[in-house]
């Protein structure tokens, strides 16, 4: 098993997961006969829903490249800790419907929850899957900046924390926890507005 | 990030979302039971509509690599603009689905605001992606020709304004509306047949 | 456009377009509460139709990549034609589901046209995509020998007269246009099973 | 062909049958109305159906890249061969479905064995596309180290008979093969977490 044949399942998983969203979509809004107008003035919550969760996706695909792009050599372990991260990015679709079904009802919290587990668990098998490959350099790239890697290491430690702080405050407020998934996609958009200028050549 | 990785990703969501569309016709047919020759007739709209949104999907990725073509690297903001225009991709079959079983039927003047309006922000997204990496010549190849970069411009920048005035359209005749976004579809198809002969090698 | 982007993007219809078949058979087949082992029984035209649709996907595919492996560079009107084609191998999961549902039925004649008709505009837009680069040699690689150019002259030709062969047969009886498609898929198997054994390296 | 473009589409369907495995979950979930929590509590079956099924893809998908890391050329039997295995792969996700909702109702016995068959298949075209290759070393590069390969033959072989062994159990309990399908996938990640550190580079 080679990094680029890797890559290519990866993005494969990524790209679908990210499409199967428009039938969270799709599903929140009814077929004919109803009142279209105030059907889709209805359904917001699932076109909230769905660019949370597509940028999400995102986020983590283009994390992941810049991890790939510093490994220069891949093992089982390593594979099988892949396996299990677009495990939990093909599940996301679910948890996004969940999300935008019952946030305005009964359902809410038990909703907020599962889509913050969802990304908890997403977040730690993302860590799993770099420090990996980054503890004692063992899948690095020779060339792989100490510098960069230490960069990387301090902005992904965080992240399960990040989205299990924003899971646990859905016990008190789902709509907070709700706003607090929109917060963090919605930062790091901003984040990489502010200082993603910087490019990388083919 | 390379330009490459970003490509092979958007090759993944237009090839998944276009493929998606044959949903919209198969709800649009009733299951056994029901006279199907009738049911496959009345389902006209169904198969105008996954036919029409599979060409403006496919001219929409056949443009995107005339711009990564052009593109010798990339940056985060760059990503994130494609990410923006990928997430209107994959958001086309939903708008589809509501013109195909709406048009004929009290909701066809939200169905083809709906569609119009997704339509606008896709070639907003295209705009913002190719004027970003155009702009000072920032992201394009050295070799990329400035004749072709300035006829981009032209070719590029109606797109929106072209979408936005079909989607306004609607609110005097859906019907009308809806048959504009056939013509933009088919007169495309139309020029390339004319013009489309210059080749470009492996 | 180079080839290559544009067999990544055809490889990704083809693929997706034979993984949603599975959708048919899901459909099939009733939820809890019913008799599980006489519904499995009962939908067993549905597990024939994802094999032939399976099997018929996969050969245009390999069919697909013998035309590409000739052609050395592309032009718009190509790339059109294959959006043509691409946009028929998505359609196939549809009317194999009505063919799956209606053979028994009364729907059977409409869904025997409806799928023999989806093939013989496949078959025709696959002709299109090869004499289009074939006539003159206009799109073929300089190596491409002239010998395997006719021989597949010959066999492309006949392929949408067989189809539409076997769909007008459906006017007579569907259950004979129906294994008449089941042949087709069949004898090519067959065919590439006793003769198939000519490598190419990588 | 090139062993390339096989491995290309494969890896396209395995990512989409992976990822498509969310529909079972996102099925066994109702809409909005239900006690959301105790829906979701109740589905449990669907959860461990999606892991061990997106388990059992990953694992054919890596051993698929083991098999075509040693393949330095194919013919059209073999690839005939692999799309026999792609479409066992693309059926996986529904008798994931019939396990995850019968395995607690009647139909327990008919999901079990259509699960077991399922893999049954699946592990007899993955031994036909690999003892093809293999036979007189067929299609295998000359770089391939007969060790390597003798290895694998020994690795593979059982396959098609522990999954036979584990569906032949469901006739005397449902639950048990079952396990047995969580079984071997957990112990195929125990093996590749204790032996899995070697590596391979670019």
């Amino acid at each position: 098993m080679s990094p680029g044949r890797l890559e290519t399942f990866a993005d494969g998983v990524f790209a679908i997961a990210a499409t199967l969203l428009i039938l969270t979509v799709d599903g929140a809004v009814g077929g004919h006969g109803a009142d279209l107008a105030a059907s889709l003035r209805h359904a917001w919550p699932a076109y909230v829903g769905y660019v949370v969760s597509f940028v999400t996706i995102g986020i983590m695909w283009m994390n992941h490249h810049t991890v790939m792009g510093l490994v220069g050599r891949v093992d089982r372990r390593f594979v099988l800790a892949n396996l299990g991260l677009l495990m939990c990015i093909a599940f996301v679709p679910f948890p996004t419907r969940l999300v935008a079904e019952n946030i305005r009802g009964d359902g809410a919290q038990s909703a907020a929850l599962a889509y913050g587990f969802t990304l908890t668990v997403t977040a730690v098998f993302f860590n799993l899957v770099w420090f990996y490959a980054e503890r004692g350099r063992r899948l690095l790239r020779d060339t792989a900046d100490p510098r960069v890697v230490a960069g990387l290491n301090r902005t992904y430690l965080p992240g399960p924390w990040i989205y299990l702080g924003a899971t646990l405050v859905a016990f008190a407020s789902p709509t907070a926890s709700a706003l607090l998934y929109l917060a963090i996609a919605a930062l790091y958009i901003f984040e990489s507005s502010l200082f993603g200028g910087r490019t990388a050549s083919d």
